[in-house]
């Protein structure tokens, strides 16, 4: 392997060193951050996802409430329920677990989110805030890809290939990187050429869902490599890369599981604390 | 030349050709679309400006209004001045003409207009909107690039260099080129090598405001080239683009002036139809 290896389960942990540290001197100050997760229904992965959150938050000496409801809940009651919490002094982050149930509208529940407890950062109005650069919660993912990628080196005049354009990961981390002064190209499905393209970039982020999509022969020798993919092949979670031959040409490579899946919990953990800070003026 | 002119005069006339058909159905339903644009100081440039948005609606058969305030307005009575035309049914489209003078927060005044009422599409929420791909104002130079580009054929799966980053033109309309699946690189002033690489592109955008930055040798035979560069030379406006080398290698190309331009005042038009559509309830 000539790779370093991007381990985000040790720079998590770091991270949320950091936090906790920053949680105590909020409680210091008589503030206890809080992060309430509402989950509707009984889906397995979600309950276990919520309830990691839930334990991460805990730890780092924060408060946080898991809200289960029914997955028979209308429309009206999950929305009373965001009203309650919105106006709850004691809440900083909340958190709408989805999928939601099919009766209600997953856009209609995260718009009503006040936008300075939206810690996913996912209401239009944090979204907006983020392309014109004003203070906002970035979402998770994007924001613990930034994190890792810290440890690599300046990106400016980086060449970089995001694979995948949703709004919730492609689109924010190709904004990012921007900022940060690199070139991103935002590859997709109907990308021409699209794999023997990747030897020109200097950073390679995959957010697809497809297995061994790039792989070693595919990178220039020395390239940065972010998997954010995440698919359960074999009850074992896997990346889009294929990191056997992969870690032989690259120069860094996040493995998975424990490369950005940690640093997207962190950073919902970090945007709460924000959260919590902004809410009391705190800079 | 070889290159096809992308006629924006030509296109823009036939285009509010059509928004006049629809202006007046709406006013046989008895809605009269309302543009009105607010003008602080006398800056001779924005007065022009903002008169010739005026006319273009009047001439399309909308009602348009100007307010014109002092440069020595405070910022409570200009936002004052926004709540009246929020809360006024005869309005449908607000534009504040931008730079303000310095004791007035733009940022503020921006998110005061009602987001239903924001034609320009530069409040947060209408950003965050396109960016989540829910209903909304598209800012009005990258919608009108879109419409150009409509003449040229399909985009799926075309190379398109953007260059400059703003989040008024490049960062939109990567987002929309995106979205009609083209495979977009945001490119910069920190972008290294980046007049080389400007031949690997199938379509370039430039919005930077540099004269003579991009000339015919520095292009792919047969692009597509949208020349979004506004900068007054000699009393004279020029784009970024050498019009006279370009034409000789591009497929199709707009002129400046008379390409990009008068696709933006008509796209504040088209808006302004919408807004008054969408308040009444026709999709």
């Amino acid at each position: 392997m000539t790779a370093e290896l991007l381990n985000g389960r040790e720079i998590a942990k770091s991270y949320r060193a950091g936090l906790a540290e920053e949680v105590e001197k909020l409680k210091n100050l008589g503030i206890t951050p809080n992060l309430t997760v509402v989950i509707v229904g009984n889906d397995g992965a979600s309950l276990s996802y919520v309830r990691s959150k839930n334990k991460a938050a805990e730890k780092i000496g924060m408060a946080s409430d898991i809200i289960h409801l029914d997955s028979d809940i209308t429309e009206s009651e999950l929305l009373d329920t965001i009203d309650r919490l919105n106006s709850d002094d004691a809440v900083n982050g909340i958190l709408v677990q989805v999928p939601l149930p099919e009766q209600i509208s997953e856009e209609k529940v995260l718009e009503a989110i006040a936008p300075y407890k939206d810690v996913d950062g996912f209401h239009p109005m944090n979204i907006g805030r983020l392309y014109t650069g004003q203070r906002t919660f970035v979402p998770c993912t994007p924001l613990g890809i930034m994190e890792l990628l810290k440890h690599t080196g300046s990106l400016e005049g980086k060449d970089v290939a995001v694979i995948g354009r949703s709004h919730i990961v492609g689109q924010p981390v190709a904004k990012l990187l921007t900022d940060q002064h690199a070139t991103v190209t935002l590859m997709h499905s109907r990308t021409q050429g699209m794999i023997e393209k990747l030897k020109n970039y200097d950073i390679i982020v995959s957010a697809v869902g497809a297995p061994g999509l790039v792989t070693g022969a595919h990178l220039k020798e020395g390239a940065i490599v972010i998997d954010v993919g995440n698919t359960v092949v074999d009850e074992k979670l896997v990346g889009d890369v294929d990191f056997e031959s992969a870690k032989e040409v690259a120069g860094f490579i996040t493995p998975v599981p424990g490369g950005v899946g940690p640093m997207t919990i962190t950073m919902v953990l970090n945007n709460t604390l924000l959260a919590a800070k902004w809410h009391n003026g705190i800079e």
